[in-house]
């Protein structure tokens, strides 16, 4: 393998990654579809039991390494090995141990056991680094259970007061019939810090995530690293469209008010829409009233989940659907029906930063220049446009971030068989380390540490 | 007002026909959406408390006019009033007192209470009929507590086992949180007779059904009758789509396989076939896994109510369909999804009797002779196709039937402001009258009652 001239030739150990990430999943694995012990899935929902047994397990591994753990008010744990300048703000390696409640063994926990790999290895080596360098587990940032995606790192930058997240209540009630809120449950499991969730009162010198790419890009192309440049705008809509129930014998069509038809017009045109644009738009939701095989349902409700890595391009998305549903409203079975979009949520572009993506870039250049050229133009890591949420796009606003990609079988993910091989892990983590390394490196040259 | 020559001039009485079809909604009233007592829908589910309550009521109001009751094996009441001949099968006028869950006043009921009115017009001029002339009350017409319409006409018929219909469980759990069967309900609330349901032991010379339209025809035509000449051919299919679940951020649209789309764009083609034909075909449930706004489904689930007046038609309908949700599934969205059809039920087209037809023609011509000519063609009534199903369809198999439509308002059924104004409810009634004393008539002519 080849070597950067500026960094020290570490090595993450793979076998030992790969045993403490399935170790982890011991807390909450579930769903088996296969003979072997690791073929299972995951269903360790945010702040239950088996959160809480992996969080207490993943803070004595990296007590047992010399870090330095602080836990903040929304549970977000940091575990922050001191560098030759202890005082400047670390360099963090940030993901998420919470699941799906039919999740795999990959995404977030990929990042996380990576994440200690890394310091196990710069442990090892006795390595100092110029700053500080840490892990994080960012709480909650599945938004399953708690239905607020990312919502620690958004207290974290600012983006969200923590009373809101806070009172936010667990979607399906607990076994005993009570929804219990994000602070009931951080209490009750004992991972309501004192330390205020803040990115003043927590600052971080740079983010760097590795994360399943969930999408079947780098398998497709038979590439080994996306080098994330940034995160798609996206946007969520709930369209109600009203119209009447009626007979389904009785009715002449030309009668209908028909809210199904006239939705599935819309579901339709919207995929025009969203290729004509190479933006993703898709229909994961219909609800209607009353739902009945022989009646038209007077009222249907539809999610729209609408991506693309340009705002401007996606606003026109967005005004074209707009547009076209109001003339199929308008015209639809002759009669009619009414239409109202609803926002459920709005998220920017976001754009990495330069430094991060660089040291990434150089660090997978150099973790894959002796793999076979699998993939038709011979480099095997590309970069790529994070089209999922994560913790990351909130850290880019307060300080400099990046995420790196690796391959998903299939592009599965948020289901039991998510799988990345034990191969792209280790090279995944490689590259994290080399990415940290050299950020730490460049930090020390641009006179940002105490020199001791 | 005309009278033909060979019917005895009676008339309804039209007020005490609302009075009592406002009584006997007391029992199973819901959903006010009015002021007045009377403005409210029903909620009278087959074999509950409040349908036990109304059975009782309307046996206690026909046998007060000398009619003999019984109860067969699926609750069926049949209320007989003896003609000079007792011995040959009666002329029934049929329908139901059940309702949907969210249900009006007029559907089934309209039927059953004009049945007690021309009772009550024969009882109180002292009318002696040919033969015996009755109303029946056949049990969960509507299939909307125990899921499957027309249960016990069909179990009357021969269409269905007893068995099979004594163990349809109720859809919805009772209070207690069980599931009972029809044949429990039957026991509970005193309604399983010792009389078996079958058109051998209970024969019926002619069934006569008066009903509201639940269409829109007459009134947009400005007619007061519909002369059914038989009822829609239409069969129920679930369609299943299998694609694969993937997220909504990072899965390419050519990368997918969404079922949701697919099962969009099978709806709005659907909808051009039906068309095409004349015929009618709705989508009133779909349905997906996992349900998620971020995630395409890996299943949908759609149905398909498909009717023509002719079986042939029918089946190019379901044919084209075929064909073309195939295509669908083959090329939708570059990866293709798999389908799957249930057929749910299928009935064939029905065609009345034409004895039957030709009365209600007679009576219906009578009755509307010196009302205004409101229709553009000046004719008030015309002959139509039933789109819902009805227990005339089962009669039919069995026994000359005929039905009598009513205008019903914007066309609306199944809601608790379903409605038919006192006016049309009377003409309804009248025809129904005419038509019953018509057939009498004809078949004493006919030579099939012994002349005493
Ligand atoms: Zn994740
Ligand atoms: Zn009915």
């Amino acid at each position: 393998m080849a070597t950067s001239t500026d960094v020290p030739n570490l090595k993450i150990n793979s076998s030992r990654l790969m045993t403490s990430l399935h170790e982890s999943c011991e807390f909450g694995k579930a769903h088996p579809y296969g003979t072997h012990e690791t073929e299972t899935g995951m269903a360790r929902l945010a702040l239950n039991d088996a959160d809480k047994a992996v969080r207490k397990w993943y803070i004595q591994q990296a007590e047992s390494l010399g870090c330095k753990i602080t836990i903040d008010q929304m549970g977000n744990v940091f575990a922050v090995r001191p560098g030759k300048d202890s005082t400047a703000p670390p360099v963090m390696m940030g993901s998420h141990l919470d699941t799906q409640p039919t999740g795999g063994r990959y995404d977030g926990i990929l990042g996380m056991l990576a994440g200690l790999e890394v310091l196990r290895t710069l442990h090892d080596s006795k390595y100092q680094s110029e700053g500080s360098i840490g892990v994080v587990n960012w709480t909650n940032e599945e938004g399953a259970r708690f239905p607020i995606i990312t919502v620690s790192s958004a207290v974290w930058s600012g983006a969200l007061p923590i009373e809101a997240a806070w009172k936010c209540k667990e979607v399906t009630p607990s076994p005993d019939g009570n929804r219990y809120t994000m602070k009931e449950e951080l209490e009750r499991i004992g991972f309501m810090g004192h330390h205020p969730a803040s990115y003043e009162a927590q600052p971080i010198a740079a983010h760097f995530e590795l994360h399943i790419e969930q999408g079947p890009i780098l398998e497709d192309e038979r590439r080994k690293i996306g080098v994330v440049t940034g995160g798609q705008a996206y946007k969520w809509f709930e369209v109600v469209i009203k119209g009447r129930d009626s007979h389904a014998g009785t009715t002449p069509m030309a009668a209908r008010k028909d809210s199904v038809l006239a939705a599935a017009k819309m579901i339709v045109e919207s995929n025009k829409i969203a290729k004509a644009h190479s933006g993703l738009i898709t229909t994961g939701i219909i609800e209607m009233e009353p739902g009945s095989v022989n009646t038209m349902a007077h009222t249907t409700r539809f999610t729209l989940d609408i991506r693309h890595p340009s705002d401007t391009v996606m606003a026109q998305i967005e005004d074209e659907c707009r547009k076209r549903f109001s003339a199929i409203a308008a015209d639809d079975s002759e009669r009619g029906v009414s239409l109202e979009w609803r926002q459920l949520t709005a998220n920017p572009a976001v754009t990495f930063h330069q430094d991060c993506i660089s040291v990434i870039e150089q660090a997978a250049e150099d973790t894959t220049a002796d793999l076979p050229r699998t993939s038709e133009d011979g480099k095997l890591w590309k970069h790529m446009v994070s089209g999922a949420g994560h913790d990351s796009f909130h850290t880019s606003r307060r300080c400099p971030t990046g995420m790196i990609f690796t391959p998903t079988r299939d592009g599965l993910s948020h289901t039991p068989t998510e799988y990345c091989s034990a191969e792209d892990c280790a090279l995944g983590a490689q590259v994290l380390l080399g990415a940290v390394l050299r950020y730490d490196r460049l930090r020390a040259e641009m006179g940002l540490l105490t020199e001791k």
